[in-house]
């Protein structure tokens, strides 16, 4: 699959206009659903249908591990990117009980874990062990991001067709927020100091040295900020690069994206880069508690639909909102009209 | 049933301490959850439950008429009110489809309305054919409002029989949003000016009636403003007694209540202030576009959940909100905690 050659369509305007207008017909005075009736003007504007649905949603987690863990930028160790696969796969983390709830289908991505993994539920396809300290060397080759955009296109693809009807992408890997601020920088030319949070909870004290690791890497790696494959290859991550790739399969297929966390809005503005009209197929599930989320959700012009001090990633956040976009779209295929339940207007 | 006999528990703090701890041992960063976490200890405190559970959910609506209604001060005709609970027994309306998507028991109760409604699915309790105008006579006798909070505490306890987990309670009474304004005044002395909003979408140019419709009202009857019985007697309306009652009912049972809007959050006040301590067990679900709301949420104490621009009212936006509840749950009955899935903490 070659990527440059990927096309979005663009949102179908026109049904959105007719949609507004039906939803002004259902038996609720107008407008008081709010954000809910956008949402369900911008799903069928995405879906290209009057009458949309989200469901079943499916769940993509790509994990992959980070060269730049050695710098000591993460509260947890390394290892314990493989220790959560592991857990993914025995339903015990925070996204599989939340994909259970919504009804999702799951599937995780070894795209790039530092050690061997196996297990018969695991989808295997390592692109290499991690990426290199890119404090010190590219964290891959241009090669290994584009092989690691088409495993997140190709995994995407297969749930599309198996009926997916929403995708939410979800990542592991420990220091991929110190990897997804260093692409934000470097994308965006935005200060570091204004992007930089604690992860998964690192102490204050340390979110200087956090930030003077990413700058460092800003300064040793020389990229080309106006091509995002370079960006990918020179900072990472494996499993930034799968999001992106997954995202963009879901446009292609006029699937609504619904983003999670600091991460994943990352990889959507990645592929908002390298395929634009992505973005108009995403939706905010939750604004976290990274500061470099605000600054995404700016340029993505997304407003969050919750606010929860969620800063977990996997995808939990978005899978968390998934029932509001659920409530948009019932609301548009179940309720009655004015004139068929007979109510004066 | 003797309301002023009615005592409501104290949470569960030692619990909810456990609670705190254990889910601190869970596979995900400490903290990282944010107000799902605080959900889940609160939902432990109010259920003197580790693993508190709260599906299915139950919803009351409670339907009445308003004899203010005939000051204009409603977008909708009066007759609306026996339309929708039409609407209601027909599962067309918003809190038919989104208590569908919740799995929730839905009760109608005819409550009050000014027209006689006859349906097998109905729940016919009807206090009175709707309250008299509070401009120019009390809108009920005390008696009749204790006999509509009874009928309200009897309802949810039939729901709570039946199983439900969590209480939601809705309304429709074209009105209500007017009747509450002037209870939220009368109970706070607050500016109306600062307290109402349009209702049901009535133009801008119409609230200064409306505030000088509160005004008459509050200046011609005569009330207690630390009663809150004689509140509702004289100000109305026999559904928000009915909610007041059900709300009242749950916070007895420890069963959580989650808040709808500005309608529901003045019932909620209500009850805390008839019984003590009934706010403990309230969760606010979204923030009404109603300014009056956010007023009466202060004085509950209570943050929203969401906060989507809904002004709809039946306990719609309560029941939107109703998967987080659930999520929270979820998060502490079946993730995996570090030491089960062997991992480095």
């Amino acid at each position: 699959m070659d990527i440059s050659s990927v096309k979005v369509a663009p949102l179908d305007r026109k049904l959105g206009n007719e949609v507004r207008n039906y939803i002004d017909t259902l038996t609720k005075p107008p407008g008081s659903l709010g954000q809910l009736e956008k949402l369900a003007i911008h799903l069928a504007e995405i879906r290209s249908e009057k009458f949309p649905k989200v469901t079943p949603p499916g769940v993509i987690v790509f994990a992959a591990d980070h060269g730049v863990t050695e710098e000591g930028v993460s509260a947890f160790p390394k290892e314990v990117t493989a220790q959560m696969v592991h857990n993914f796969l025995q339903n015990g983390a925070a996204i599989n009980v939340f994909s259970k709830q919504i009804g999702a289908l799951l599937a995780v991505v070894d795209i790039g874990v530092a050690t061997d993994l196996n297990a018969a539920n695991l989808i295997k396809k390592k692109v290499r062990y991690g990426t290199a300290n890119f404090c010190k060397e590219d964290a891959m080759t241009r090669k290994e991001a584009e092989q690691a955009l088409t495993v997140g296109m190709t995994e995407a693809e297969k749930l599309l067709q198996q009926g997916i009807k929403c995708l939410i992408v979800g990542e592991m890997g420990i220091g991929n927020t110190t990897v997804s601020s260093t692409i934000l920088a470097a994308l965006t030319g935005e200060n570091v100091s204004s992007i930089v949070g604690i992860g998964t909870g690192i102490p204050l004290e340390k979110l200087k040295y956090k930030q003077s690791v990413i700058e460092k890497g800003l300064a040793n790696r020389s990229f080309n900020p106006n091509d995002p494959l370079d960006v990918i290859a020179k900072v990472g991550g494996l499993e930034i690069a799968g999001m992106t790739g997954a995202m963009i399969a879901a446009a292609r297929n006029r699937t609504p994206i619904l983003l999670d966390g600091f991460i994943c809005s990352v990889a959507a503005l990645l592929a908002e880069r390298i395929v634009p009209g992505c973005k108009d197929y995403m939706i905010a599930g939750h604004k976290s508690v990274e500061p470099g989320h605000q600054i995404v959700l700016n340029i993505l012009e997304k407003k969050p639909l919750i606010d929860l001090d969620l800063r977990l990633g996997e995808g939990s956040g978005a899978a968390v909102a998934f029932p509001l976009l659920q409530s948009a779209t019932v609301m548009i295929n179940e309720m009655a009209t004015f004139s068929s339940a007979q109510i004066s207007k």
